[in-house]
């Protein structure tokens, strides 16, 4: 029997000090965030805080069994050596998103080919994502990559792709955060 | 456009004050709930608390579109001045089933006609169903529901079926506690 591992909120505080330097807060839609030097994930808080944004690695809410035996043959994980660049994209989707059953918003997720494009990305760009919505948080997912310097261009082509999926009219909020990892 | 109404998360308190008298507290799986005469919903805490358990009212995570059309046909809502009677059942399941990929939590939901055993008893007993799992709760469900006294014994006739379903057999930890409503 496989060990039950109660889920926890992972914190990222934006602020003095951190695992992180923030390089750039882009506002893609729906307004921005202040701005700060470095971001501290899941750290004791030190200093003066910007923002704090929380969310829960969960259980999977769209991925099939077959899709995901895909993702794990191509995937690898956070904390590589050579992933000295993140990205942080706090996303909010639309309430009408939401008022959707859970085949009809399956069904926008599939149309888009938000799958296959980021299976487009594996394993250049690692990926973690963190539900907000349920605890009450400004954003609905906070969605963090890793990846080396020279795949920084290949990320930036699959924003520019999964932002024309339709699934994408359903997101009233998204920022864009970069950032690069502080040496030891 | 729907407005955006946040996520909150309800308290459901046990102890010696509360706008329901809890009338027993039956362990089906897993480990009971220390006993207590009453309990408060969304109050401001007061006296001695025996036990909290927190959950959220969320998005749907199996039903589809038709399944809706089918239960807003049907269900009534909470509240109904004969609803005097009410079961709280917080319910865990097992890491093997927060393990699965969608389409294999969707497909035990299924098998296991947990949805048109539900439909068979509205609009007699109203529902409402609250997540808990990403909040580091004890149970990964609170399901709350009331109904007038002549329909207790469907009620208990509805548990004895979900419980001969596939998906039961993740379920780890349930317990039934029984409540009537304390008089205005």
């Amino acid at each position: 029997m496989t060990e039950r591992t109660p889920i926890t909120l992972s914190r990222f505080a934006a602020g003095d000090a951190g695992q992180w330097q923030i390089t750039s807060i882009r506002e893609f839609r729906g307004g921005s965030l202040p701005s700060a030097r470095f971001l501290a994930i899941d750290s004791p808080q030190t200093g003066n805080t910007a923002w704090t944004l929380r969310g829960a690695g969960s259980n999977l809410r769209y991925t099939t069994a077959a899709e995901r035996v895909l993702l794990q043959a191509k995937q690898e994980g956070l904390g590589r050596p050579t992933s000295t660049r993140a990205a942080l994209l706090p996303i909010r989707k639309s309430a009408e998103w939401w008022a959707m059953a859970q085949d009809e918003r399956r069904a926008v997720y599939e149309r888009g080919s938000h799958l296959p494009i980021g299976l487009d990305y594996l394993p250049g760009v690692a990926r973690k994502l963190y539900h907000s919505r349920d605890h009450g948080e400004p954003f609905d997912f906070l969605t963090w990559f890793e990846f080396a310097p020279d795949q920084e261009t290949a990320f930036d082509h699959m924003l520019v792709r999964l932002r024309t999926c339709a699934e994408w009219e359903y997101v009233d909020r998204e920022i864009d955060i970069r950032l690069t990892r502080v040496s030891d």
